[in-house]
């Protein structure tokens, strides 16, 4: 998949000549790696389940060729369908968007229809700077992206915001760019007033809200300070973040001032930390070592490991009835 | 200051075609808003003494003239003067530099080198994205810094990363760019190798980190990933933290994460969150609150307190000894 992107973008700084064709490998290709990865460790961290979508950080949404961009996505969506396919008890996909810097959401909105309509996704991963990292898109309460949710709220699918690779040397990716996305986005939407145009929008923030949670005083005050009501009130019906912080002091306040009732459990399962934290001597992404010491009652632990997902994501919700789940 | 502030920068969008000559008010006047103001909360709070900076957001980066930029810095500076002379006991200075986007750093360093030589600042303000939210710069690691970074050293005075307005309408400025740039820079630290080079520099991050303490977990596992030592050895020899966050969870996590010992107490006075908490009846930006609220063993209070910001500021540290604190 690496080399047909780069085929396929040029090595990233432009669209290519010649129509390169995407990989195509066998199901048990796709079974071998699959469960040597995700299902040797869903099953060793008691994980049913999990929202399988493209590599964020390989979205490419900088380059400004939508016939590349659809190409890709196109690509990567049907690669994702295929592993749910084959464990349709185990992953449920999330499409990526084929987004480009500044370009219409024709396309987006068509592959988006096609993922969930024809290939049975459950979500959407939307990214709130295609440019990767200079941040020339408008704010996501803007009318630029309003023909998109109004097609997320007829298909019922929430969006994860989720920026891709940083091509801005100030931003680390995973370290800088992904974290202040989710910060920059929780913001324009205590800033706008998009849930009242979208009552039904469901916007999920990854990487455990960014600075949200910790900031939570911050964004309180700020919210008196524009004359708005409360976040609580306001955003809590449509917002809701993962649990994808590494420590326990961060699960902690994350429950704390969040609640779990707009908490999904999230382990980033491969994502920006590999390996073994020496500290504690469990796997760094092992989120659910760190909710689990926490005193949760039954109710909360529930929510957050399941209730609230088949909420957010009710494609989702039915899939598991289905399955008897 | 903000007539002249318009005045200098033609409303923010150039140079000004005649020169415009900044307030003076009598030391009266000068008294009289301070006492009214920054005074009044200090005492109400128990604070003997304040680094006093000229106001962040309105240091106006984004405006490409350097002429422009030194006449606006040096009258900031220069009424942070008078009001630390007024005031010897109360108010110590930290400075705006004159940076403009890109610009070269010669003017920075000659009115760095006014405020501690001649007006007896202790610290200043660093901006890391003088753009105004466009991030054109280049990292804090780059060797464009590294002039500003020697002289830094041999006055002994550290910097506080601190962005101003924000021109992109992606980032609120307070809710979203400020604490993007405390993250960002983190991580640019992290990536980087700057104290090896300057073993002496000491960067304060403020608003409690930005979103670092929250994520500590992710800086230490992409620390390890990139091969680095741990942050405590790498970083925190010269990195410290504020206390600026707006709940007590926030407060206890950072003293659990970072430590009291890499942290300067810090109340935003006045700064983005302004009135009183309904839910605490406290002021928002009564940070001591929180603090106290913490059981913090003498040793932790008094470093927080008092002691950690002497040997990070010690030319503030030398001024207290002369007044006999």
């Amino acid at each position: 998949m690496e080399e047909f992107r780069v085929a396929l973008f040029d090595n990233g700084e432009g669209p290519a000549s010649q129509e390169p064709i995407p990989p195509n490998p066998s199901d048990g290709e796709l079974r071998s790696c699959v469960e040597q990865n995700q299902l040797r460790l869903m099953d060793r961290r008691d994980i049913d389940m999990v929202l399988f979508s493209p590599k964020a950080s390989a979205m490419a949404h900088h380059v400004s060729d939508p016939k590349a961009a659809e190409a890709w996505a196109k690509a990567c969506n049907d690669l994702v369908a295929r592993v749910c396919d084959l464990y349709p008890s185990r992953f449920a996909g999330v499409c990526q968007l084929p987004q480009t810097p500044g370009g219409g959401l024709e396309g987006c909105i068509a592959e988006l229809r096609r993922c969930v309509e024809q290939l049975g996704f459950v979500g959407t991963n939307l990214n709130p700077d295609p440019s990767g990292g200079h941040w020339t898109s408008p704010p996501l309460t803007d009318p630029y992206w309003f023909d998109l949710y109004e097609v997320l709220e007829e298909l019922d699918v929430p969006a994860m915001v989720h920026v891709s690779d940083s091509l801005n040397p100030a931003f680390h990716a995973l370290g800088a760019h992904y974290i202040n996305a989710d910060t920059t986005v929780f913001m324009q939407l205590l800033q706008g007033d998009l849930f009242s145009r979208f009552p039904r929008l469901r916007i999920v923030i990854p990487h455990g809200g960014g600075a949200v949670p910790y900031q939570w005083g911050r964004y309180q005050g700020l919210s008196v300070r524009l004359g708005r009501q409360p976040i609580e009130d306001r955003l809590l019906g449509n917002v809701f973040f993962d649990t994808c912080v590494y420590t326990k002091a961060a699960m902690a306040l994350l429950f704390e001032v969040v609640g779990a009732s707009n908490l999904l459990f999230g382990s980033e399962m491969l994502g920006a930390l590999r390996g073994v934290n020496p500290e504690t001597g469990e796997d760094w992404d092992h989120t659910l070592c760190y909710v689990d010491s926490l005193s949760l009652d039954p109710t909360e632990r529930d929510a957050v490991y399941g209730e609230n997902v088949r909420k957010v994501y009710p494609r989702l919700g039915r899939r598991l009835e289905a399955l008897g789940k």
